[in-house]
C-alpha cells in the first residue's frame, strides 16, 4: 500500500472496506482496556512490595520525632534530605506533602487566588487574570485553571521547550499574565526536555505583574526510559542567579517511583516562599503523613535507592514504548497518515493524526472498548484546533494487552484517515 | 486556709512569700512539659502498634481496587462503611480524606470562599461574611476563620451547647452569617454534649442567608471517658427532616483513635453535597491514600473494633482526668478562686480561674517550663475578656508527669489569685 495522499479513491475504497470489516469484528470481540491516564503497571507496583512491610512494630521514630503522633509541618528531616538530594535542592527549599502533588499545586493556586501571592493582592481580585499553557500539555494543569476560572492562553511548544519568544512577550508586556505551567523534563505528553537557554530565558523573565509565578511541575525528574536521566539546569538556582528568587514552584512525587495512591510529594521554592507556605499549612492541618514518609526512608534508604528503583522501572517501560514505535512505524508510517513523538523518558508518547481525524479515531478504538486519554484533553478547554493530538499512555496494559490496543488504536487511525481522505 | 475573698491583705500577704519561694525553686529545677494541644499519649498511640505491621505483602486488594494504583476520590468502600457505622451516616455521605479532618475544613471554607456554597456568589465576593463561634471553643476553627477574613461573634454556650436563642436570632435575620461552628459532642475545650433540643434547633434553623452552612466537627463522637459513650441526635437526618439537607458538613477523624498523625479522616453530608465535593476533588487530587485506609480496615475490621479501641484509650485517660478533679479539688476549691468542667468525653477540661488571672497563669507556668494553651486561644481572636479561661490538655504527658504539672499549675493559680486580691 501506498502514502494515502497518493492512492486512489478507488484503492482507498477498497480498503476501508476492509478495514470496516476488521473494525466490525473487533467490536463484536473487544479489547477491553483503559489507557486513558498515566497509571503505572502492576509489575511497578511489585516493585515496591516491600514499602507494605518495611517497617517494624517497634519503628516509629525518626531522629527524635514519634512519627505517629502530630505535628512535623514541613516533612521529615530524612525524607527531605532524599528529596533535596534527586532534585538538587537543599532541605530548606522543601516541603513534603501528602499524597498527590496534584493537591499542592492546586492549593498553591487556591492560596494565591484568596490571598495573592506573598500577601500580594489575591487573583481572584484582579479581574480576568492569565496562565501560559504549552501545548500538547497535561490536562490537569488546565483543569485546574478552569475551576478557578484563570484564561488560558496556549503556547507552542519546540523541540527545546516552550516558543520562549511568545513566552517573554506576553509576561513583559501584560500584568494579567500570572503564571505558566511547565513539565520541564520529558514532558506531558511530548516528552521535551527544556534546553538550558530555556531555562535560563525562563527564570530571567521580566514579568509585568511583581506576582507572576512559574509552576515547574517536576513531574517525571528521574523517569528515564533509555540509559541516564536527561539533566536539565536547577531552576531554583537560574532564578536566583537571574534577581527572580522566588518566583518558581517547584512540583514533584514519588506517585510513579512507589505506589501512584499511597506515595509523598513535594512543593520546593526559595527558603524564603517555603517560610510562607508554611505559614498557611500550619493553618490548614495537623502536618503531614510521617509514618508513610518513614516508610519511605526505609524503603529507599537514599537518593541512590530511588534511582535503582527508577532503573528498574524503565526496564519495565522500555520495551513497551518499543513495542508501539516498531507498530507505528510499521503499521501507519508507510501511509503518511501520522507523525508520532519518541520520549527519551516519562509516561507519554504523542501522537499526531491528519487533521480532523482524532476526536474521531479516540470515538472507534472507544467503540471497541479500548479508551484513550480524550482527543483535545491535551489543549486548554480540549480545543484543539488541529484535531490532531492524542496522548498514548502505554504504562498500565501489559505487553501482551498492548499489543492487541496498538492493532485496535493502527486500525482506527487507518480507517478513520482513509475516510478523510474519501471524503476530501 | 480559707477562701481568698474572705482572707485579709496580711494572710494573703504571707501566703504570696511563700507561694513565690516555692515557685522560685520550681523555676530553678522546672518540669519540661508541653501540654499546650490535645495530644495522645504514648501508651494511647502503643494501642495501634499493629497497624503499622498489619498488611502482609500480598494484601493491597480492597474488593476489586488495588489500593496501590490511583483513583478512589471517596474512599474504600470498606473504610467509608465503618465511618459509617460509627457515624450513624449512610456510605453515599461519606467522603474519606487524608490525615487530617482540620485540612477537610479548611478546604470546604476555601472552596466556599472561591466557588461559593452550591455554585452560588463566592462567599470572598459577598464583603464582610460572618461565623458564629461557640465559645470557649477550639482555636484552630478560629484560626481558619481569622485566615480568610471571616468575621467571627462568639456565642455564649450553656450546658446543652450554643445559647440557641442567640444563634437563631443572628442567623435568621443576618444574611451575613454563613456559618456556626459546632463540636457537638464533649466539645472542645467544656465537653459539653449538645442536647435533643439543641440539635433540633440547630437542624431548623431558617438562615437568611441560603448559603449559611454548619461546620459540625465531630472530633470527639467516640471519645467517651466513663462508661459508654454519650448519644446525640443525628445532625444529617435532623437537616432532612427539617427541610435543611445540605445545610450540615460533618467531620470525624481517627486522629485520636489510631495514630493522630497517620489516620484517616472524612467529611459527610447530603449525598447531593457529596457529589458536588467529589467533583471539586476530581480537580483536586489524585485520591486519598489507600493503603492506610486498607491498613484500617484491617486493622479495626468494623465499627466495633473501633469502639473497643475507644475503651482502652479512655482507660488510659480517665485517670489522667480523675488526677486532675481529685487536685484542683483538694488544691484549689478551698481557697474559691476557680471553678472547672468535668466532660464525659473528649481530650479537655476547661479551667476558669479569676477574672483576669489566666494570662498571669500561664505565663507564670511557662517561666517553670509548663507550657499549657495559650490563655485567649478558647475565643476568637484570642478575646477572652475575662481573661479567665485555660485549656487543660491532659493526654500527653504521663501520670507522674501530670501530677508535677499540676503541682506546677495550682501553684502558679494560687500565686496569681493571691496578688489579685492583694492588688484589689
Amino acid at each position: 500500500m501506498k502514502k494515502f495522499s497518493q492512492a486512489s479513491k478507488e484503492e482507498l475504497g477498497v480498503l476501508r472496506e476492509e478495514l470496516i470489516a476488521e473494525f466490525e469484528k473487533i467490536k463484536e470481540n473487544p479489547v477491553k482496556l483503559d489507557m486513558s491516564r498515566g497509571k503505572p503497571g502492576e509489575d511497578q507496583l511489585e516493585l515496591s512490595e516491600e514499602l507494605i512491610t518495611c517497617l517494624g512494630p517497634d519503628e516509629y521514630m525518626a531522629g527524635g520525632i514519634d512519627c505517629r503522633n502530630y505535628g512535623g509541618l514541613d516533612g521529615l528531616p530524612e525524607m527531605k534530605k532524599i528529596l533535596a538530594d534527586i532534585l538538587h535542592f537543599k532541605p530548606q527549599q522543601i516541603i513534603v506533602g501528602g499524597n498527590s502533588s496534584l493537591s499542592m499545586m492546586f492549593d498553591s493556586i487556591a492560596s494565591n487566588m484568596t490571598h495573592g501571592v506573598r500577601q500580594g493582592k489575591p487573583w481572584s481580585k484582579q479581574g480576568d487574570i492569565v496562565f501560559l499553557c504549552p501545548v500538547p500539555g497535561y490536562d490537569r494543569h488546565f483543569a485546574i485553571c478552569e475551576y478557578f476560572h484563570i484564561k488560558m492562553i496556549p503556547i507552542p511548544m519546540n523541540e527545546n521547550g516552550p516558543d520562549m519568544d511568545i513566552v517573554e512577550n506576553l509576561v513583559s508586556t501584560n500584568d494579567k499574565v500570572k503564571g505558566i505551567w511547565c513539565v520541564p523534563k520529558y514532558s506531558n505528553p511530548e516528552g521535551i526536555v527544556y534546553s538550558d537557554e530555556t531555562v535560563r530565558r525562563m527564570a530571567s523573565l521580566k514579568p509585568a505583574a511583581d506576582d507572576f509565578r512559574i509552576y515547574w511541575d517536576d513531574a517525571y525528574t528521574i523517569h528515564h526510559l533509555y540509559g541516564k536521566t536527561a539533566c536539565i539546569l536547577n531552576i531554583l538556582d537560574e532564578c536566583e542567579k537571574a534577581g527572580n528568587p522566588n518566583m518558581a514552584y517547584v512540583f514533584a512525587s514519588f506517585s510513579k517511583v512507589s505506589f501512584s495512591g499511597a506515595s509523598i510529594s513535594c512543593i520546593a521554592s526559595s527558603e524564603s516562599n517555603a517560610e510562607y507556605i508554611k505559614s498557611r499549612l500550619k493553618i490548614q492541618t495537623i502536618g503531614p503523613d510521617k509514618i508513610n514518609q518513614l516508610r519511605h526512608v526505609k524503603f529507599f534508604k537514599d537518593a541512590n535507592g530511588v534511582l535503582a528503583q527508577m532503573d528498574k522501572h524503565a526496564a519495565i517501560l522500555r520495551p513497551k514504548f518499543d513495542l508501539i514505535h516498531e507498530v507505528l512505524r510499521r503499521e501507519l508510517a508507510p501511509y503518511g497518515i501520522c507523525r508520532w513523538t519518541k520520549p527519551e523518558g516519562g509516561y507519554f508518547i504523542s501522537f499526531y493524526s491528519e487533521k480532523g481525524c482524532a476526536k474521531k479515531i479516540v470515538e472507534r478504538c472507544k467503540q471497541c472498548a479500548l479508551t484513550l486519554t480524550e482527543a483535545g484533553a491535551t489543549y486548554p478547554y480540549g480545543n484543539d484546533t488541529d484535531d490532531s493530538n492524542i496522548r498514548i499512555a502505554p504504562s498500565y496494559p501489559s505487553l501482551e494487552e498492548l499489543k492487541k490496543a496498538l492493532h485496535v488504536f493502527c486500525l482506527c487511525v487507518k480507517l478513520v484517515s482513509a475516510e478523510k481522505y474519501l471524503d476530501d
